[in-house]
């Protein structure tokens, strides 16, 4: 067995199969059937996604056009869902990625990536086990409110976009539907606000500038964290704080999701950054 | 990083890291933080369980008496369920040990494995990815009847024990609780009957000496595979068939798990043999 190596990672929980392949001639175009058995938990490796590693210039195995700006990024982040689909970025996947990359020695920091969604630059605070990682996660988009619904129960729900929809609502009691996972089915929504699915963002105070929340991610259930979600999260409550992005300052969230602590900035200009820790557990090879 | 080595197999989606520690220095006693970790599926490898591979010469390391008769067994499988708590056998384990072993070169079939219920003997029939691997699980014990209840629907149990407890109840429909994994909850059953919790295995005829299951573990909730599960449900099958161990001659069922497919024979000695495939899909290092 042991054919091509791999490495195993995760961010707050959000965990990743890492696959080393520079120049593309391991694994070509990576199809649907090796990513899901790779992600698989119990007859594979198990995580949330792939990580393929490999150089932009040989990026044009995959299904990428990469038109958008690269800025010189030597590396691209082929992400895939366990489910073998295709996702534009990960918050918590680009700094296990950036975390790779520099404990490899194949680049320094700040790490820029290109991704599906452009050109990301991963920013490095500390070292070895201590080290948190600081990603830009773009603009938001406030685009008003609905409602969200479980089982005869409702909350309003402020609707954000990071690139990908969320629906942020304040709740008293984060336990109130079970224990973390216990969320299966998604949260019952506004067809018409959110025709391609919603993230649901429940939020509870914890304090000034610290929030708790759980996420169901459309497409995967309850996960244990959720980098788009805990940037959505900041966003809401920052509003609701009378705050902004675009202010003489920038301001700062804790965010405590189930697998761990992130952090969102909302800078001056109007960008939301997402620091938090990354970490690579195993390293090896398979034949999956 | 990477301090040790380890690899992840299953036996019909029945997981565990495997951890080579031929003279006990890598893991001294193996501490119950370890095991959960490397168990841990988002910030870990992931696995059902631990398998550490140990000289029966070196096992004095673990808590392990090694009182019994081991028949000059060399290697000792020193299993840890998820929790970090320790089970006596494993038989899905026990034919991914035997897998280990022999692709690693260090037994030959038959392989004799020490484990904390004894001497096992694994068979293995074919090679590579077809091989199938057939362990002892030893005599079934038939203790009466009684109830196992979901919600208000009740059926009847077959009592059988396997060295552990298990309720075998005979259903029309195995997906009348959901997809395969929504059985959270532990059955309701008789706690004179089980004082120490049962393993409830839901089956369904399929055919002539054709069953298939669906198992909620103590401890554990519903998995994709239970050994001694699908050994205590042929027998309940048989059984009600009109056949028993210590007959005339050997009798053969095949149990469809969620995870694969098992075949379980009631030999004409009152034993039962499992068997089924093994695979080892990834080795590597790790320094959980």
């Amino acid at each position: 067995m042991a054919s091509y190596p791999f490495l195993k990672g995760h961010g707050t929980e959000n965990d990743f199969v890492l696959l080393p392949d520079p120049d593309g001639a391991i694994h070509g175009d990576l199809g649907v059937d090796r990513v899901r058995a790779l992600c698989d938990r119990r007859a594979g490796i198990g995580g949330d996604g792939v990580l393929r590693v490999i150089r932009t210039s040989s990026a044009y195995v995959t299904d990428w056009a990469g038109t958008t700006d690269l800025g010189g990024a030597e590396w691209f982040m082929d992400y895939r869902n366990a489910d073998g689909s295709i996702s534009q970025m990960c918050g918590n996947g680009v700094r296990v990625f950036a975390r790779y990359l520099l404990d490899a020695g194949l680049a320094t920091a700040p790490v820029r990536i290109a991704t599906r969604a452009g050109m990301k630059t991963v920013v490095v605070e500390g070292s070895g086990a201590e080290a948190v990682f600081t990603a830009d996660m773009g603009s938001p988009k406030v685009l008003g409110s609905s409602q969200v619904t479980i089982q005869h129960h409702f909350w309003s729900a402020t609707h954000i976009d990071m690139g990908n929809p969320h629906a942020v609502a304040f709740v008293d009691d984060l336990d109130e539907h079970g224990p973390v996972g216990s969320l299966v089915d998604p949260p019952v929504h506004d067809e018409e606000e959110y025709p391609e699915g919603v993230n649901v963002e429940f939020v509870r105070r914890l304090g000034e500038r610290h929030v708790a929340m759980r996420v169901h991610e459309r497409g995967s259930g309850e996960t244990r964290s959720c980098g788009t979600g805990a940037c959505a999260a900041m966003v809401a409550t920052a509003l609701e704080d009378g705050g902004s992005g675009g202010r003489d300052h920038d301001l700062t969230y804790r965010v405590d999701v189930p697998g761990g602590v992130l952090h969102v900035t909302w800078t001056t200009d109007d960008r939301v950054l997402l620091t938090g820790p990354a970490v690579v557990v195993a390293e090896g090879k398979t034949d999956l």
